[in-house]
């Protein structure tokens, strides 16, 4: 797999608002875009520090998988995103690996990237992301 | 604060060598380092992905840290540490804006870095390290 860097960290919040405030003021980061990405049922705000960006993570919905998450194990971490080149290879790859996926071909994120999860019973607990963003070519 | 990359993101493993494996085998990285921090009881490993290495940390002692960890949550992402110029500056900073510190002076980490921790209360959800390595002054 030809990883080139950690895209970015997702982390679940309760309340974006809040949490921008506390990312701007304690690290001195500038949040520069938010989006909504319906079908993940979540409101996103991004920062960026170095290559890697920070993605904040608040739940449209309960049942979402982001409230589901803090309603489990709490705000905190909730996955990492490796930026690859050639994601179905990658992704084959890693299914031949004996790894298991949650997507089998990739989807559009946020940031219009191509994103597949990699399952957290198979990556020793880290919920892992795959992304390739097809415009920099 | 002057932070310039993600430094590193810390992963509690409950075993080590199955993890080296498993981040060499999928993702094609090479663990470049293998180091004891008795002070923390944990046994780490390290990769590099652009600027950011990942942490992997197996506990040596079910009461330390990462054994604690690991029993209430599971594996998964521990902390995130951030790579910062001047880190007393940027805890009396940090503490004048009301987070609270796990570390008020910074101690000696893995790789000779002087770091220091934020409570995970003070910082929705996510612990959080800064780091300075002195070294490349």
């Amino acid at each position: 797999m030809n990883i080139s860097h950690i895209e970015h960290i997702g982390i679940a919040v309760k309340d974006l608002q809040e949490s921008i405030v506390y990312w701007e003021k304690v690290f001195g980061l500038k949040c520069y875009a938010i989006e909504e990405v319906k079908e993940q049922r979540v409101k996103t705000a991004f920062f960026m520090i170095g290559q890697t960006k920070i993605e904040l993570l608040e739940s449209t919905d309960p049942e979402g998988p982001i409230g589901k998450f803090i309603e489990k194990k709490g705000e905190g971490v909730h996955h990492l995103a490796f930026a690859v080149k050639g994601i179905e290879e990658a992704l084959a790859e890693t299914e031949a690996n004996g790894i298991q996926l949650i997507d089998k071909t990739p989807r559009k994120g946020a940031e219009q990237m191509d994103i597949a999860f990699l399952h957290p019973k198979s990556t020793f607990g880290v919920l892992t992301e795959l992304c390739e963003n097809k415009n920099l070519k």
